[in-house]
């Protein structure tokens, strides 16, 4: 039954024992080797006590498989998986290395010139609900940031129907988990608990992902996206928050225009099985552990100005969990193959 | 398959919202029916947005099903259980009221005189590590609260082989889901963010299953439990920390000793698939939203005093998912059924 | 030396205890009376221990006392205040109830007909930083709202001097203790605890706060706000996160710029003492249980969009700091008397 | 005024940062040397943004000052404070380097031969409320432990009258911050929020300074303490649950047993002014930024164990206040002076 073999490059940080923790559901396929350098010779099960269950041995290099998810950083990542991808192994890689079309946003975002600049164009930006089609043919699937993700799947609908212009406001609010399991200041219990901040303001590296993924929905502006991320003290989610200016006359006045742009938003998703257009406000803790993204869409009845809201976990739609759709995708297997868990609340 | 169909009572409380999720990933039940007076008429899914997928509207009464959850408060409870347990449906009753076998400690520990004391006697005390057996022929379980099982996990082999004397001293932090979804200043949330804090000093409720329990294991000796339970700034989780005096002789001084307590646990707990002997001192959140419990048994090298440390998360295995370990032991099913999702970490 | 006699309205919620505890730290002046319906008869520092120092009965009336500090809801906060303006008392009103010129923004933002309009005219927002000189000169100080404080701070320099066009945006996140110390299912820790969500996107009751004081700081242009608040799972602090556009031309391009802009905000808070220009982006930790304000202003090198970011604690310098700052002022004091306590930190 | 100047040795950890908070309220001393390797050379005020209002530059090596506090690491600050306290400055040292007495612990416990163990007889343990006559003519302060300061003050009444057996048990829940500011994994956001465990089972390098001091206040027995820390998911905060057998016959039975108990407590600490009896049980965030310790003692109904119950800011009373209380008997300055704010609540 669990047939095909999975390979997890980098699995000790948090990305990597979430698709472990994931994939342990999944009917179909087998983790078969996992690495990490550091922890090399380790047993899974005791370097993550809630991976107990899993029989497996953390190796320096990548063993037998079919399927590689590479949970390296960036720049590492695309050394790893570009002879990977050659040896005709289908790879879904977490970094940024292959998520940009433009290989010139590597030096401008990242400080490197991509070794692999050839792959850029085979590469698929794995976000399923807007490239579900190409992503069943690619082996090569580049896993959306945590940021993008939210970010895009809030604001696509608009975009595509170009019922917005171009000056976009994205305010996210970020768990902590998702600057990784590194140690910084940042991520500090003590500095982070009952703290909340502004950061990368100078400019995050998802913004281009973001903006590269709007221009394409809608060519026919250019996107100026203004996105500030917060560090929340909690450690899973991140709401979107996403301000823009409706064109005139494209909605209706009043209620009646927040129903239409409903309607325009259900209308969207309706195939989408990991989108829930949400009754109310939306709340992270309403995705925790899943793999599912509640939109809000609604607009000021003061000042016209849409506002949408979007909340996911960032180390399940956010990473890992799309890591696993995208696969399933890959694979041709329905895209919600163990996958189905529940959100945790409270 | 999803062929056997089942009711949770009173599904607006956290119990039942984790019913509902746990029982969405079993593969052979169904809920047909869930209640809540309250939010009768309103769509499950609504009122608990993490259960969006589920297409069921709360309703005033029960409806048909096979297998039932109580999540009723005490004595409440009892009164809708009985009738149903006569009716011939397998009851899991949430409540405490059928966990105690001697009609008098309601009274004391309740304020209320049992209703249907001839049940007490047919009632099962859920805790599948110490009666599985009669588990698989009951009609009737009275599922443990939460203090009392990862206590009494922690505790059971050194009473049961009477290792240890009778004053026992158990000391439990516990999250605040553990309260309720009830509104109270002690679990509002400026009020127990960034604090801790010991209550019910005076006794708590749980305290006689505990003993309860620890007698049975162990009738050479009447325990005087000390049970001190803590609120503490987190959702969900226990910890257990279980302090008693070895009798001497027992086990080999120094490591040795260490050594063979921790073989006695890994012996007795060798068949039950949710209990972990943990290798090093357990994190609750090594637990988080599973069915697993961990124990770590060591001894004092300063005093050789016994310290068992147990996690659990109170929800799961110190409910709902204890739960459907009774059910599927009631209905004949393997124990782990729709129960083996890994801890969600971090 | 302790010799203006003050009294607290309705000590028993969460403006109360703080006015309290920082009052404890004032040279000047001393509590003598304290009221709380629900709570009359009991002794302060056993309904609060935090308080445990102070020998005082919480009583239904108001006692004698030179200024008082009203802590009433609003709509009650008028009918109990007016008279006592009357009466020639210093009154401080932490609720809505005067800090809106227009009356008839009460029915429309807060459902009811002033009871005093009279009084909307003699009554000084209590923003010390814009309007130091009448708050020396008045009798009734409306103390602003949290989330207007730390919005209204954060704009005043680019709102007075031109430099931005009238479309902002103001994304707010506040701590729990915000919602007071009243129960509701929004601040039960287990539901706010690891979540973050947006509210009142209908239009938060603070808007027209911060719109009147904006269009007072710039009468050339009608500002549209789009405010929206976020609960974040803290006790303390606000951060709000402001965008706006500026105008082409007043700012030198790139770093420059910035510096400029930086300048402005030095400059323009040069002699307020408890708002500090944050040389990196501030976090609201650097805030806590003080009456400070920190702002940065920054512009994207993307957009070139205003970024600015003001942090608060919500109980201090959004409520009871604020209005002991204005007490100062109102009675002739250094606004800094019993204030100067630095933040808590970590 | 601020005439006694005071240096701080390594203030970029917590403590260093909390007496440099706790210090600007002090009416007769100014800090006018701050020291630190790694930040020599950076703004006191920017490297810590709460204390915005100091103009301190962080140096290497310590500037000329009466009165010394270290918060060096233990093993390096008694290396820094021989030498000044031989110099004749007050030195009040955060480490453990001078708490016990026996030179023997120090390889013992923490694994290097002390460096002056002629200083031991010399120095004073600095709880002021056992030793407060010692404190007033001692040029050399140890001050405690954050545990041994809660867990001592809890036991001490019992423990000098000799009330209780030797058999202790003390289980204690700390926020992270008793952890300092040097990174770990265990101390890493993500790791500890929504978590509780325990830690040090092979013993508590803070469990010779309980023991030394019990066996002092009962010299009559030989204190055997069984101490098990755990880490809670707050930022500040002890809460000590002590456990121990009362000697039959010394208290009435039942609950004029516990008011002879109470009024023994409120006796022994009835010149203490940081030491509060508490009324109900008390709560970590009742303390909260401030010097005072919550002491509730009880016997449970049904074992007739003895329960004490303290609470302590771990950074105040544990460390930076209780130090500063220690500077004021030393400079024979009233023991509250600058100490007086309460608690930060909620």
């Amino acid at each position: 039954m669990k047939s095909t073999k999975v390979g997890i490059i980098n699995v000790t940080g948090y990305v990597g024992v979430e698709l472990a923790r994931l994939l342990h559901q999944h009917p179909y396929v087998e983790i078969t080797s996992v690495t990490g350098r550091s922890a090399a010779g380790q047993k899974l099960g005791r370097f993550f006590p809630n991976l107990a269950t899993y029989d497996l041995t953390i190796t320096a290099e990548l063993g037998d498989c079919e399927v590689v998810f590479s949970a390296m950083p960036h720049k590492e990542s695309a050394r790893e998986c570009a002879p990977l991808v050659k040896q005709g192994l289908r790879v879904i890689d977490n970094s940024a290395d292959f998520r940009l079309h433009n290989p010139q946003d590597y030096p401008d975002w990242y400080g490197f010139t991509h070794p692999a600049p050839e792959l850029l164009k085979e590469a698929v930006f794995g976000l399923p609900e807007l490239h579900r089609q190409a992503l069943t043919s690619t082996k090569l699937c580049a896993n959306p940031g945590c940021y993008p993700t939210g970010a895009i799947l809030a604001l696509a609908p608009v975009v595509k129907e170009n019922l917005i212009g171009p000056d976009i406001v994205i305010d996210s609010k970020s768990g902590v988990s998702g600057a990784g399991r590194t140690l910084s200041l940042g991520t500090h219990y003590s500095e982070v608990n009952e703290d909340i901040s502004a950061y990368a303001l100078e400019g995050h590296r998802h913004l281009p992902e973001i903006t590269q993924e709007l221009n394409l929905l809608n060519p026919r502006q250019k996107h100026a996206v203004t996105f500030i991320p917060h560090l929340t003290p909690m450690t899973r989610g991140i709401l979107s928050t996403c301000y823009a200016t409706l064109f005139p006359g494209k909605l209706a006045a009043g209620k009646k225009g927040v129903e239409e742009l409903r309607q325009l938003y259900t209308d969207f998703y309706k195939d989408k099985p990991f989108v829930w257009i949400a009754a109310d406000p939306p709340h992270t803790k309403q995705t925790y552990g899943s793999n599912f993204c509640t939109v809000y869409p609604t607009i000021s009845p003061q000042t016209g100005k849409l506002i949408v809201i979007s909340c996911i976990d960032n180390l399940v739609k956010g990473a890992a969990g799309q890591a696993i759709q995208n696969m399933n995708l890959m694979l041709g297997l329905p895209e919600v193959t163990g996958l189905q868990a529940l959100p945790v609340y409270p």
